[in-house]
């Protein structure tokens, strides 16, 4: 007879990995949702962009010089990377189990062929236990297609026909709701955080798979 | 383009089959859980024993006659059902899915085999998509043995050797925590109820498998 509790196993650090259309509402979502726990934080990805102004490296991305980004994809250190407009970034695998290690959920943002990716590697045979014993992915979405188009445009700060392909796009990425766990409406800001925080504590409780 | 919701494909009323090992403090948490939600109910029973005193036919049971019972069972009316003691108990299809069909929510507190029959029916794909889209099942478990053991014993009402049969029954029954898809560790009465409303939102985000 111990004292010990008879079923700690469900309860473990958790990587959750969000994705969204663009104009989903995802960065506000994710800042409201962070600010609800400290037992929750955000991944920190790495970039060989130069930073912007009002940007800090280690806090908004670990500013990488891309001899060094290339040479840790050949050492297979990233969960996922990816080239954009001639930048790299890329989320590395010390990042999160860093947290995971600490006992601390973490949070990913990120796009649908990043999220494949991790989604990939996270769920392998191969993958390290506190990474695949933790993973739960999430997607974000308006509550329609009207929202979202009022969203796109509503930034007032692109012509009608970026806006029409970011559009395009965004539905082309509705699509890939599927491959994720969970979806979230982001149809008003607190009920959305509030899914999330649920969507969180479930998981806590669930059985790894 | 169109007003309609993107994503409705998640939301789906939910069976939530919750089972315990004897003293684990399953009829007060259901209760506490059932009164946070008027879109939550509970899925009563039929039994051919005779009702108690206090019992009311629909409410604490549906009370049938043994030829009713069994004509039944032999229609395939039943989820699941058992003989126990000389009489039957169990949960009519009928039952589940008129909550269902209504878009309630309904919970099943049953044992582990009766769980264990449900969850076989509900997803088999033969089932109707109504149960097995919206199946989930919960493990309630109280925080340690010790806590396992005071609260057998402290009920008062029965003998050393009853408590000790009692308290073997639900060690073995604790082995089947791993056939659920959640398990809800009973420590405090308040936070195991907000694991369950957490569980019961995040399932109605989750994708049906």
């Amino acid at each position: 007879m111990s004292n010990e509790p008879i079923m700690p196993v469900t309860d473990r650090p958790l990587l959750m990995v969000m994705s969204a259309p663009s104009g989903a509402g995802k960065t506000t979502l994710c800042q409201k949702w962070l600010a609800q726990s400290e037992r929750l934080v955000y991944s920190v990805s790495c970039t060989t962009r130069k930073p912007r102004p009002g940007e800090t490296d280690g806090k908004s991305y670990h500013f990488l010089a891309e001899s060094d980004f290339v040479e840790r994809v050949a050492r297979g250190d990233f969960l996922e990377y990816a080239r954009v407009h001639g930048n790299y970034y890329g989320t590395l695998k010390e990042t999160v189990l860093e947290a995971l290690r600490k006992g601390l959920d973490i949070v990913m943002a990120i796009d649908v062929q990043g999220a494949a990716a991790i989604r990939q590697q996270a769920l392998s045979p191969d993958a390290d236990p506190l990474i695949r014993n933790g993973y739960a992915d999430i997607f974000v979405v308006p509550p329609s297609f009207a929202v979202l188009r009022e969203r796109l445009t509503g930034r007032g700060t692109d012509a009608p026909d970026v806006i029409a392909t970011r559009l395009k796009n965004a539905m082309g990425e509705v699509e890939r709701w599927r491959e994720y766990r969970y979806v979230v409406v982001n149809d008003d800001l607190a009920a959305a955080v509030g899914r999330l925080c649920a969507i969180r504590q479930a998981e806590h409780c669930r059985r790894s798979v």
